[in-house]
């Protein structure tokens, strides 16, 4: 089973949660065991499961990146400006994999899934669910 | 085929060898080919695949992450104190996934499966473990 | 179904694309829809998603990993003197999942798969892909 995300960023940076729409998934397909793959499309995006009690974290995701990979001091920023953004996309990458529990995603109390873009505003994320039961 | 392990840390910030007890949960499902996934329940901690020779890489990675991302200067940090156990266990990442060859896990000599803690010590840290059969 | 590329290295740190290979042996195996994980065995290599536009992304990688993990400061040093290449590999991660659609890799149109060597030239690096067909 597959589902494709489609979202829209409004910053150049940011963290949007995307749990629910993955759960909304998981809940239609009926599936109650196995994995969920979440795979960003796009190689100034990325995938991190993080905690969403506020928007401290993200906020801080971002301000450390910005610290540890520069904007404008990379080889590729002449072609597209965005040397920064795919340093960060790669190093945090586009895929993760989810255990389902019980006909749900195995996230703990503070994990939540979120898409991370670092070249933004974009009108349109893609980030592609795949579900592949397993036995128990 | 899913297998919850279960284990203590002692530290702040340590990585946890944890190869055996997933090679043991392989070995106990008989699946000889496929993947295995590892995710790490808890928005700060991680799994890396790293060397075990001794400790020393371990005690690098700790020391390296703390350069990287020092304590005490992030938002979160009001409100829990580990905003760098966040950043950290994020970067890292919950989930990896590792082929299964002929029965065994499919890592090199010098790969081992860790579990790191960022913000122990901890009485309940939990590794779920799905395998996933394929065909050859 | 499993497929192992061997590749050879010729630099000690170095981005080798590998889609082409990847997508080979996904043709070949006529699936249609679910996952192939690529694992990069190796304590000190790693699998990344990024841009193959031209060399510049791929020199920023080595770079900007080189500023944040000097070589010659770890503990791990005075075994091998690869302390660095450890840490980059663990910190990348050797695994990645990519989805399969309609009998392609699910890919954008800037992503490729890269196995990163960070303590080369080896004259054999090994990247496994096990391909785990999933339903529409």
């Amino acid at each position: 089973m597959r589902h494709t995300i489609t979202l829209k960023t409004s910053k150049r940076e940011e963290l949007v949660d995307i749990t629910r729409q993955v759960e909304d998934f998981l809940g239609e397909s009926g599936v109650q065991n196995g994995i969920l793959s979440a795979y960003a499309q796009g190689a100034t995006s990325a995938i991190m499961i993080q905690e969403n009690w506020d928007e401290s974290v993200q906020t801080d995701v971002i301000n450390c990146l910005e610290k540890l990979i520069p904007r404008g001091v990379w080889l590729h920023d002449r072609q597209d400006g965005n040397g920064d953004s795919h340093l960060k996309a790669g190093f945090m990458g586009p895929s993760e994999t989810i255990p389902i529990i019980d006909g749900k995603l195995g996230l703990s109390r503070w994990q939540n899934i979120f898409l991370c873009e670092f070249d933004g505003p974009r009108s349109q994320r893609k980030v592609v669910c795949t579900i592949i039961p397993g036995h128990l």
